[in-house]
């Protein structure tokens, strides 16, 4: 397939240091080792982490809740602009191969359910405060087996989402 | 204004026998009180409460995520086919005076956490297992003062249901 | 089946005499012959339509494209909130079991389109300007072998609206 | 900004040999003038011009109706799995610099009028039968005073392109 593995990244629009630090530098590390980033195109982490991966020449991709494609974080090398308000939360995980989730309130909470729902893999920093933190290393509904992987710092969220990726890949599951 | 009072419900498309009792009676309460009842027109809890409001003569309207709007629940008096899969749980709760959760798992989750965004009142039933006995009496997030509203029992569930309605016609929101 | 008909009405949200003198008058029409009006609750004829319907004591649902339900035409009994914005075009059309255009710009013209292809029967008045005139009696493309129906008048419209609505009824497609 | 120009190519998912050919042409262009492609990633004139953007390593973006990240067109580089069925055909205008048309049946039709609706240039090839060809040189209505963009062969529809491309940046409506 010509397609990346695309990883979306989920957390909240408000500033906090700590997320937006942890994001920023794993939009890096996705950008190196050649994935595609994806999220919600708004403040916070999907800025800090977009930006990251725009340092690293990364391929950004934002998917806004807008109609208009040049809102959003700068750090973007493409723009959908979905037009659908919030529902786009829905389209931000279901274009996820994996998805990460670094603190967050409703707006990733919404997204969270959805990457479960979807039976997407999601791994959940632990290091902040947010519902990543909360739902890290727990079923969010008797319809899958597995659970919210739990990653406590930055480097064990680095060689999760590794290793998920290249399960990925063996499974054969990407295909097309 | 001519349109009524719209109370969405959500919860489990999973059967289980105590959530359908009390949705069921809570749909006859809806339709009885002459509110709209809104559901996401599947099975489980939102088959049962649009059950009960429709022996009680209500209005009842399903928001389905297909295309066709003969699907669903066969308990409704309006049909409306998204076709946009469940990116439509924005849309159920969006469309609320005020939500009810009875349980429910990943999607019931992801609407509670739409209703937090969009400022809905959310009344969340502590009776049986899922997400609305996990959320009652919490904050989903810093952005609202309030809490998610627990009720114990359905007799608690009917009590503050009627005090939020007056709540919101005393505060007259509902313009237009 | 508990639901009854459902009839959308499109066409423009300008204000033009005879496009809303004549969706006022169907209006009434569809809340006399106890059918459920929909239409996408805004001006022009969108507005005349659920006036028309709601002086007769119809059901009215406004299915807006604002997050905000207390937004659109007062003249509604049922509100739907969509958030999605213009995608909320293919909700309208979906939700229809007959679609009738009076006059309509690019809006209407989006709409016409997905009726097609979503393969509803679809009304097309004729008696001013606009996309319902120009498409009226012609095929949008080779997927189907009907044509748009067109209507030279009112009493046609109705006539035909009519026709429409008992044939299928007589098909049985109205199941559930 | 970091993000490169958008264009959005429309048109039949039924196969055409001329409309595929043109489109297929097309897609080399767009690719070699470093723009980045996208469509509604399904068959025909989607895939025919996603093939030639990927065979002049072109990014290419396929918008899917789908849930499923790996279904529509192998030719893609990134893949959105909207998961919101046809209401996608809104995101596909709502994410372009500019619009091209080739051919098209009813899905296209909905597409174009969003276009205007939305204020995109839109460009349309008159080469081949289909909406494109119908609407070239038309008003979709009284909004704009503009018109859709007839290109009557492969060459006039890249000058066009080109000059469409070069008068948006000239007119630094793309800022961020």
């Amino acid at each position: 397939m010509y397609r990346k593995i695309q990883i979306t990244v989920i957390g909240d629009s408000l500033e906090f240091e700590e997320n937006n630090r942890v994001a920023y530098e794993l939009g890096k590390f996705i950008a190196e080792n050649g994935w595609v980033l994806i999220t919600g195109g708004r403040e916070g982490v999907m800025n800090a982490c977009s930006k990251g991966a725009i340092e690293k020449n990364g391929t950004v991709v934002a998917i806004l809740p807008d109609e208009d494609l040049n809102l959003g974080t700068p750090y973007k090398t493409i723009s959908i602009a979905s037009g659908i308000g919030y529902a786009r939360n829905s389209i931000n995980v279901l274009s996820a191969d994996v998805v990460v989730a670094i603190g967050g309130g409703s707006g990733t909470l919404s997204e969270i359910a959805y990457a479960w729902a979807y039976n997407k893999p999601i791994v959940a920093y632990e290091g902040c405060e947010g519902w990543s933190k909360k739902l890290a290393n727990t079923s969010i509904d008797i319809r899958r087996k597995d659970k919210v992987i739990g990653a406590k710092n930055l480097d064990e969220l680095k060689n999760i989402l590794k290793r998920e990726v290249e399960r990925l890949i063996a499974s054969k599951r990407l295909a097309n």
